[in-house]
């Protein structure tokens, strides 16, 4: 099976599974862990804030962000096909009792100027802006990069109304690759920011937020409370380290990937992409396929390929490092071409 | 002054205030206050229910129904631009845990299709879908009525769903007088139902909401959490009675008189109205003018005139019991037209 | 029938229903409403605070200082059988999310070393200490005055360690005429502080909280959110004013009453008062009267009087301004005598 | 250094590594992977339950539980020394929005008859109970043993109230095996349980809660907005298998050492031990000893010896499968010894 349902599946290394084996470890609920220490070190350099927190996922240091910059009773802001908007089970407002309000944006990048009109005057009937998420990048516009430029007009507005901003950066790592920049330069202008290990990068397990040490040290808390807190996590945060030193520059091969697949889609007829192909995420338009998405989730997967939907008449191919450029040329795109041709 | 910012400053008649001087009352915490008994079994009867419940407020209604149908974790659907999205201080995602997923409507409807589309499959990642809101008449819309054949669409949707239907009615006395039917004919498509008293019916105080025995009696628990249970609460209850048994008539003369201004304002050059007036709503719209709405505002509140703003370069205009005639047509009429004048 | 079951239960007096009938009103959503105006600035005159602001009951008022004082998964200390804890549905917890952590006080009052002991220190695994609770007269206590040099020893252990401190102060001008003190004595040693106009005062509906102009800034915009914002409430602020103004000295009477309904009680064989009798409750202890507390309430409403348990085998009487002198000689002792008789 | 602070602190065995190593693993958001799918069924069979799910933590566990089970504005019945009430944040008032109503057990042991005095009456003044915790054995007690009469009792009186029962059972595996019974004949008497591997089963992240397939759907999707769904979780998984497996029985090589310590310790002069020792922990009394607790953690750590404060003048010891017998007689009894002497 050729797995592109996303790039979460991604399976540990030998490197990874050597170092898990090998770690030292500690309680670290005691913060006695020297790899979950060493990679909170390590995190927070590479994101260039002063600190940093493992988390199990992306949804929780998202939650945990919702949780400490804002408080019940609030609104935040959000792009209104925002993962966490759309994916998080509506646990902003079922944890942290903050109203989503939602923009429209373009190719995932909200417009600073729809973000200011979207912040709320003080008035007795209306919730308190408390919180702007931004996410980068973006999955559902198909793993769109969110420029530095825009991130930093959007943070220029929260400042200037002593808004926190916090960046859901589940895939900031391919967004920083795209962009030729480091994801340091994208999380300057946020307050807090997550990614996630666990993706493209290959780690088995976990993410990573980073803030200021007042706001990691109350996340850290939280953590505890959502019941987040481990014991010997340094098994998992050892291949962590591997996935956050030595996984990065590799996202290239992805993101090329992906470009070779959607190329290919593009010359079938009755197939189309719907994406500028930025990153490592690529959306099939079915529609005029003749087929329904459920129909080629099924095709697909009987010719050994796994895809998910991304709403009707759409299919989502994610590229990651378990997939080599053969498996695209030589299963992929044929399973494509014989389904089609049915 | 002429007040037309809301029916909402609608001062107790006469009769009202007589009503409250004489009023027998009890501990309606103990449920022995017999006006507020009085006002309940009439309500109910009124709006097709079984038991209704006397509140303080239309947010505190509307609020009680997302406490009682819905779970922390689900998602509500409701217009994009709903009093209980917009003006209600966030408080659905604060107290009742949910999210709110939004819909644009046409005049304040929603499409049945829409809301289909809207309701959360069964997926981890998802929120379930817990609560319908519908706004009727729609005041963002400018006093829209939603139609009786609009809400049966969206109440099969939601019953095909096994999904509750909250109605904030607000105002739906002004929609069932402006559509020639009653406010049950609305309600039966609901499975509970909010209306003011204190809006174009005149009360001091109070909102109804009215459901199931069942719905009803949680939903008098919660009030009492919200501290909303009262204690001789028929010095306010009499008069709301007075209100609901004589007072839906005479909207008409609101929505005659609210036509009247439109036409007038649609006359002056540089002016438009933005709705379509069915109700006690007026719409105007000043981007022509060359002032801005705050200017409008200022410029009629000397000149005598209460009006609020609705957004950038609106005004709204509300007719209520308290303004007549010749309010409109010896002071706000020569009002606005000496304001563009200059 | 004579109600002696609460406070709560007097209703408005002539002058009241006529303060009422007379009231000029205006909309308090708008902060317009002159009697709601002048309320607040009488109570908090009284209190000794900068601002004050009208809600529809305690419970209301309560639950503003939670959510006003406390975030989300703090701890709040409070004494055992406070009515907060015991009476006020748990909604602590659900709208403010605060953990409430009980002591067991002396007659109402928390030593302030036990208050010391539980506020906790910093750990990972411990809520935050957000807020202390004191109720005064303490109502499950019998009514016990909680002393000024109590309250002031609770209230430096909180400001040592950084915590506000609300009072629970529904009976709080029983407590001030008991020790003879103003009201003012009490809340000086608090940070906010709610009480009841609607108990011994006599009027139909409401409280009172007050505190700093930007707690009260707060409490305003969660009293929206609460849906407790109404309309024209001069109509039972009017009466407010009435109760503040002119029925606290008249206390007194009800203490005396409750004063001698308890020494009557004292002298029947099998009846015995569990509390030392400072204000207007009677506990009367049934157990040794060969009838249970329930064959108590029936047999004394059949002889026309009513009244409520507190827990097995304990009765409760309330004096207020609807039971007189002679009511309490002519037919609740009679009432008592001829069903011990039995 | 000998660490008795906790049985938290346990490494993973080399078995534990080489399995984690070995994992065969998937997405366990899917529900993919097999050593995660694994576990949840060897578990659900131990414990004697439908269905199970892996969380990161007890805490979690127990958030979950209180999550599913209760809604806001319920109350939830406990021991006043819980772990959940005393060491979780706080969270479930702030998540699960219900208040806690504590009970002092007899070692760790609630009386059914208090159970039954603590639910609720229908009242509108009263919360719902809405669910009962039991913790066994209970850690603030010392490690205590509550019998499977005492939680059959508890039981009864909640299934006669319709009122769920959730098992904090961390240490339920050191309770099943000083009582000769079986990990299931304790959940027997249970709605829902949770067991944590990370304690003295020795697993490096993780607990268990299991119960009805409905209760753990419902879980699941709660597990999700916490964050706690993880992705390649059997690199977890596979040794906490191994934990579950392998590691029950030798907990009685932990009793038994503790079971020494404990009578050495009653040996000292100025020392005694506050708990019946039935399973790895050992409450000792320092108050005559003429030292703090905290000179005692601090004099210990110096001798090598690592312990915790359980409270003013106690410290607590736990025996875990990294302590041996000669690490008590050759290090800490002598630490113990030399502390005293000086």
């Amino acid at each position: 099976m050729i797995d592109l349902r996303s790039d979460t599946v991604t399976r540990p290394t030998a490197a990874m599974r050597q170092a898990a084996f090998e770690a030292e470890v500690g309680d670290d609920v005691y913060g006695e862990d020297p790899n979950v220490n060493a990679l909170e070190e390590e995190a927070a350099a590479v994101l260039g804030k002063e600190a940093a927190l493992f988390v199990t996922s992306g949804t929780q240091g998202n939650q945990l962000a919702a949780l400490v910059h804002a408080r019940p009773g609030q609104e935040v802001i959000l792009e209104q096909d925002a993962h966490i908007y759309l994916y998080e089970g509506g646990a902003i407002s079922a944890l942290a009792g903050v109203q989503p309000r939602t923009i429209a944006g373009k190719r995932g990048a909200m417009a600073a100027e729809d973000v200011d009109m979207a912040i709320r005057a003080e008035d007795i009937h209306f919730p308190e802006t408390g919180l702007i998420f931004v996410e980068n990048t973006h999955n559902k516009a198909g793993g769109a990069v969110v420029s530095v430029a825009d991130m930093k007009a959007v943070f220029d507005v929260a400042q200037a109304n002593g808004i926190p901003v916090h960046l859901d950066g589940a895939r900031l790592f391919n967004a920083a690759v795209s962009a030729g920049v480091t994801v340091a330069d994208f999380a300057k202008y946020t307050d807090s920011v997550q990614v996630c290990l666990s993706k493209g990068l290959g780690a088995p397990v976990g993410s990573i937020i980073a803030g200021s040490e007042a706001f990691i040290s109350q996340a850290r808390k939280w953590r505890k409370r959502l019941g987040g807190g481990m014991r010997q996590a340094g098994v998992i945060a050892a291949p962590a380290r591997i996935a956050l030193k030595e996984h990065v520059d590799r996202l290239e091969d992805d993101h090329r990937l992906a470009r070779e697949l959607a190329k290919a889609i593009g010359q079938y007829e009755g197939l189309s992409v719907l994406n500028h192909v930025e990153t490592n995420i690529v959306m099939m338009d079915v529609r005029n396929s003749g087929l329904t998405h459920q129909d080629w989730i099924r095709g697909l997967k009987e010719r050994g390929v796994l895809t998910g939907g991304m709403g009707p008449g759409i299919l989502r191919f994610v590229t990651h490092l378990d997939v080599s450029e053969e498996d695209i040329r030589k299963a992929v795109l044929p399973a494509i071409g014989d389904l089609l041709s049915r």
